[in-house]
């Protein structure tokens, strides 16, 4: 498989300009003063379709010769992915085919149709997700783009880490959260390049630590169907992720349920911005992990908004 | 009582900037298309203590000379001038009574707290909030600082839209919420001096109409005790902020408790921000009068960001 090279970033970063929105970076005095760290929070819950996939989508949809887009986008996912590949898809014209769990978020189900997306149930595991998939793939003749394991994602995906060195001087570490891998790959492929002595921490829930345990076996570990409130991070590592992941990071830390959704309202009530559970899985893991940050300068990727908000999980919890 | 000047503006805006934020204006093309005006949301929630208030509570603040300020500061407050002026007293180092009705947020009287301001608490309304705060004065010898009947306030809050006028070329209106119209007439005093040309509306909710009555009428009505989901509203007008408000406000809108559920859902769901309900009521109006802000470039300022994330209000309606 074709390995994105910084070039491809800087490609991409022109192409999407005019889909996506160089979004703001915000800080917040408690949270230094709680973690004793500086953090830097890249928000891209405030980016179009709430979530950075929107960047690596944008770029996969914009590269298509026209010929090719005729027929179309499509791909699977718990939800950002698909929004987003909706999003731009419809920016384009063209249509988007999309395979989603039953179980997502009804409100990911509202936006995906929202932009004109058409949506095909699968069971909430990979096996049926891939297989239900294989289907309208077969009968669409779409261009399938994979929510994480395509070069034009990971290269889309790099351009937000590449805006966040831009915005901020001299930070010491980066912290992503990682389910497929396709934002900490994009990471990867721009700090590598641009910013070498930025380590890159990735952030796992707990109860879906399959990139963790591959991280220290050394090879791809994929669970199927794991279950955790960061509805983004259940899906596993494949080939190009793992190229990544294996090369440049620095660790993966991972965060309980109880951690994450502690974080996650922490954000809300202090910082005053809607993030949705995945992208609390970060301060968590630096929450539980203060040595490893303390004195430190440390980007945080916000990585989405899009939450039910009639079902916030610390109320069932 | 003295009316403030414009050079009162400028002198509070150089004396409060260590201790408040420049915040963001952010836009929403969802919101544009939705209401056919273009949006410009001054983010006061992400102001510090969450709130515009740390504005004229500030410049109250430090505005004392080292002898008053030894006695400490006090007031009355719905909430966030309460939060605000223990913010500011805090940085200052000198004490901050606060006399609450009981039935705050308790989200508002632990942040009081947390701030490290002493709280008395009396009944919800008018009456008994200014009988109690009378004896604390008494007993305290602090200096009082109305939460917008008091020129240092109402300076201080015209701080917002002379940073708003900075941030945002030519805007056609500004919409604040009005309840005891401190942040109306901060914007009146800023905008009739450097940008006459802008429309001033207030936004006030029907259950707590007082100033929409007011102005009709041609001189101040105040309710006793009125009850709205837009908690930081429910005080009324005073001689001060009538002055500004009879002067230079174009017209006062008003929505029912529904409209500014919807209007403040509406904006954590699209724009990904946590607003209190005072702060949705400008965009229930908007939304309500599409007529009178189509094809203009409106300002909103969103007061603040302190609710209780375990009462959201839409999950009990």
């Amino acid at each position: 498989m074709y390995i994105p090279t910084y070039q491809d970033v800087v490609d991409a970063h022109a192409r999407i300009a005019p889909y996506v929105h160089r979004t703001p970076v915000l800080t917040s005095s408690y949270l230094n003063e709680l973690t004793g760290a500086e953090l830097f929070f890249k928000c891209e819950n405030f980016q179009k379709a709430a979530a950075f996939k929107v960047r690596g989508a944008s770029n996969a949809v914009f590269g298509l010769s026209d010929e090719k887009a005729a027929h179309g986008v499509a791909t699977h996912s718990s939800g950002n992915h698909a929004l987003s590949l909706a999003y731009a898809a419809g920016r384009r014209g063209i249509p988007c085919h999309v395979v989603m769990p039953r179980t997502a978020p009804q409100a990911k189900k509202d936006a995906v149709i929202g932009y004109g997306g058409v949506i095909t149930e699968c069971e909430p595991s990979t096996s049926s997700r891939e297989e239900v998939f294989a289907k309208v793939e077969a009968e669409t003749g779409a261009d399938f783009v994979h929510p994480y394991n395509d070069p034009r994602v990971i290269a889309g995906q790099g351009t937000c880490s590449r805006e966040l060195v831009e915005q901020v001087e001299a930070l010491d570490a980066v912290v992503a959260p990682i389910g497929g891998g396709g934002m900490i790959s994009g990471t990867c492929l721009s700090l590598s390049n641009i910013a070498p002595e930025i380590k890159i921490y990735a952030a796992e829930p707990e109860q879906a630590d399959d990139a963790a345990r591959s991280f220290r076996a050394g090879h791809i570990i994929a669970d199927d169907a794991p279950e955790t409130v960061a509805d983004g991070l259940k899906v596993p590592l494949k080939e190009l992720t793992w190229h990544f992941v294996s090369t440049h990071v620095t660790d993966i830390l991972t965060a309980s349920e109880q951690e994450i959704i502690d974080a996650m309202r922490l954000t809300w009530a202090r910082m005053k911005i809607v993030m949705e559970p995945s992208s609390a899985v970060p301060l968590a893991t630096i929450l539980k992990n203060p040595e490893v940050f303390a004195g430190k300068r440390v980007g945080i990727i916000v990585t989405g908004g899009n939450v039910d908000l009639d079902r916030l999980p610390w109320m069932n919890s």
